[in-house]
């Protein structure tokens, strides 16, 4: 039977994957308080709909740092995709493509940058973990070669969370597999902590834009701002790094305040439904991010899969804003939503 | 063993019915946060009972937008009576006119409206889905000249909620059912965007007053009451649109204010206690509407069935006005509840 | 195994009882929101104990309307003692006086209110239901001159809530037990729906203090000091009447706000530990009330299960006073806890 | 397997004890309410991590009362460690030695003061219950002998808490177990009622510095300070003595407003995890103790258990601190939390 939504991606991808892979993916860190906060936080998000408006019809296209997508639903980066997928990330860009989506390709991932951006058919971001800052240079030169749009610099991992459920299952990456940007297998465990200074010396790696990852307070917005970073992505790495935080969704209200439209901001972390892409959407951010969902359609299905999913999100999104009021994006505003 | 409450009349309504009809008429939308929404909400809100007040006699005789009924409770309207009983829309039109209650009759009966009104013993709105322009104003005038006292717009349903529960088990109207207003089977299955321009046409179109069901926020109830409708229904379509907007209850402070005794106001959505019509009526509203407890008692028992939850309801209003110390409706008002 | 606190006795008594009068005992109204309340409730108000206070003797000596008691704690009035034990509410008073308690007995006693006040070692109150005028003015001659020293007029039952788990189970009062106040069976089902301007006509009738019972807003609070009413039972009849209500704990500062200390006021509804009563002391009650644990208590073991539940809230209360800090009861004040 | 966290420690420690034995160290007072409320606070209290910090060493060497310590964890006074390991409290403080913590050896413990200052090999406190004057005159003079370098003096048990699942399963201390600083068994049962005026006492006694332990309210904690103590334990007994008072953690606000850097204060209740130690440091403690966590270290392991208990809570302090950006603990303050 085909899944009516993405919970049931979830269940149909646990049977098509190995116990202690799935575990890696699940997991959260510690007590896992904050992957279920992300959850929680958006049933406590009201909707307020309007009524009588035309939506017959309904038009999410958008631009991400100037780039036209369909749909304002991008692909997280997320490491090991052929854990789920004997193609991997590369089955992942072309249904991401397919759909109209951007996605975000991992440091961690199992294929190399080069195979993705060949696999894919739509825009891509790189994101980057910096773990020696020769490596680091290669990379983002070979980024910015291969035709990746920005460079995503995730700040919320100078060491790596606690995710038990993963330890317990004692995950480790399988012998076939390797992170695919180290072809020498040079790449180190740990990262580098970095500073507010270390974003001089990235930009002058490349011309591309600079999107920091993992920002969760507004005084971190602020200093970003500040430092003339291109974009912002409000996450707390799906629950895996500081068990604790707040709901990504929950700091958004600030972080727009703190922003102030001087760049565009974006959320991670917990996005399940449409309707919670039309919240995150009201409170202000260009465009969503989704990581677990798009490797439970990999798992399920390859490229098909990730299709699937992005599928059914927008499917999902655009009735929202059809019941909701909304027929273009710029309706979808802070009116729309009550924090409960 | 008689039922002696609404939901013993649920369950045995179960018992009665196909499961793929049962889980039509139950499904919410999506994850049914709406849904569940729609019952939490009236245990938070507090009575606050008056004392030594003579309550030897307790009146809820009231009217409707001038029609008097003896009591302050509809019948929501709701597709397919066939479903839960063969004698359908028809039967609970007999019940609802028995207990003294308006009812207001589906554009997607399983019986004519003709036929409805011909059988109803107690006074009757019309509800109006638009599919197309033609086919409305044959509607309307079909309904203005068999009786029916006041159009009521349903404008939350600009498309269809995904009511999963009931995508799962598959549900199709059985094959010798069919939408009775529509004798070629003319019946579109999409609506119409309709836009408070839309209301002009529609009002041109019949003498009788017109209605909004669907409206969940102050700004709407607004514009509603600038357009000059003659009431409003606040409405989550029992959870079966977009799910995540807040439970009806919870809007009626903000929309009594909105509204500010320019036009009468309604409430529909998880109505199942005599308490709870009392705290929808301190609210503001005059009067509630009951969907699904209605069609538990048509397929429990027919038109008896339908009298038999009505009467339980009324009983139960007037024990808890008599507990309260509400002799008369209008002495409940926003003094008798605490929303918490 | 010897209780060791009140919910064991709890356990112990359903052990001992019939089905239906268990129910009879236990249940609330409708879906028992309001009893369920009446025990959150407690759980949201925190103490706040203070320290290196002297408490290496702790005084719980008080007086009710003038009457001198060992401990803070009434037997509500509760109806048909004989359901628990064959002596009845004779037992409970025996049981009543020995641990130093008031004893409030009930119009709908099973055994009459001489037979009770022969029985009882300690102070007593007759609360009164009234069904008619006439056998209102006997009864309440009789109680004044059996000895009783006050009356408490229940004000929150002009009807008799919806028992439904009571209903369910069919409870009647069994063949061979009648309400013993009314020896010819004269006592009407109904009760009179009273006014605030009966209490003059109940004043005439006797010198006795009057209390009013179920009274649960400030606006009734202050009416009721306006006539003059010598206390007032803050109840909401242990959930057994309107359903929704708040919990009674919970409307205690703003009951107190508005007696400004111009008579007593008790608490009834909940009470299941020592610390319960210490955060109602806090509050600002003179005493509270226990109704379905002296039943309990009744129930194990006659005048004995009375006396030890009554001792056992004794033993909790003064351990949590000494915790608290508190060696007298005028050191018990609204800075001993916190409403969350 | 080894154990992930504290919690896997608490399930293996209750294989390696006597089930009533484990009931004493388990049990909370009454119905537990403070028990549970200890851990759910630290779920309310929520993150609010910084990034791009240089976190590549984070330093957390402290010092308590100006003893440096390696981590700002000390071992809480509990009673009877000889239950948990046959080596006892000596145990302890061998393992709280190598893990760079400070203990507070207990009045009530197994082993003698002596015994455990020699068997320590890291600074120590003595805890004091004062059962009588000249026991107690004694008892301070060896703990200041025997190189104690606080006396820590209990204020919330002027009486015990009544543990009822301890009392259920009837634990008494084993015959082959002792008070093992009353050598003829001369430890009364009952505690001195103390006031503030024994402060005085206490202090002529020993030049040690005196800390209280069991301050709830910013009003004591004022009384404390102007006293003259030393430090002051925010600590509800771990839920073992008034059941219904405030968890810890959620008064330290109060507390150190209060206080105002006049005296040093640690937190006492619920520490479970690395991210509980980083919200109570933010919340201004100086340390904080664990005192169950211990035990079940003991029990699992000996010495090698405790050690290893503390170990995992430094590991995880240190994540939590790297991954909050904070690379000293004086930039962990209030900014980092949020308390919802």
């Amino acid at each position: 039977m085909q899944p009516v939504n993405v919970f049931e991606f979830e269940a149909l991808a646990q049977t098509r994957m190995e116990p202690a892979a799935w575990d890696y993916y699940q997991s959260g860190s510690d007590d896992e308080v904050t992957l279920r906060a992300n959850r929680a936080a958006f049933e406590r998000i009201q909707l307020r709909p309007r009524t009588l408006v035309d939506v017959s019809a309904c038009d999410m296209r958008t631009t991400v740092l100037g780039t036209p997508v369909k749909i304002p639903i991008m692909v997280a980066p997320t490491a090991f995709h052929c854990l789920a997928h004997p193609e991997g990330e590369c089955a992942t860009a072309e249904g991401a493509g397919r759909a109209g989506a951007l996605m975000v390709a991992s440091t961690s991932s199992t294929r190399s940058l080069e195979a993705i951006a060949n696999a894919a058919s739509g825009p891509l971001w790189f994101q980057l973990y910096i773990t020696d800052r020769k490596g680091t240079e290669e990379l983002v030169h070979r980024a910015t070669d291969a035709g990746y749009r920005a460079l995503v610099l995730t700040v919320d991992s100078p060491r790596w969370g606690h995710k038990e459920r993963s330890i317990r299952s004692g995950f480790r990456l399988p012998s076939h597999l390797r992170k695919a940007n180290f072809p020498n297998n040079e790449a180190a465990e740990a990262t580098i902590a970095l500073t507010w200074e270390s974003l001089a010396w990235l930009r002058s790696l490349t011309p591309l834009p600079l999107i920091l990852k993992g920002i969760l307070t507004p005084e971190d917005a602020l200093l970003a701002v500040e430092q003339g970073v291109d974009g912002i992505i409000v996450s707390n790495h799906g629950g895996r790094q500081l068990d604790g935080v707040t709901a990504s969704i929950e700091v958004l209200p600030e972080i727009a305040a703190a922003v102030s439209k001087r760049c565009e901001f974006y959320l991670d972390g917990g996005i399940r439904r449409g309707t919670d892409i039309l919240k995150a959407l009201a409170l202000g951010v260009r465009a969503v991010l989704i990581g677990r969902p798009a490797l439970w359609g990999l798992a399920a299905n390859g490229a098909e899969g990730v299709y699937r999913v992005l599928e059914m999100l927008r499917a999902e999104l655009e009735l929202a804003m059809a019941l909701a009021g909304c027929p273009t994006l710029d309706r979808v505003d802070a009116t729309l939503v009550r924090m409960t």
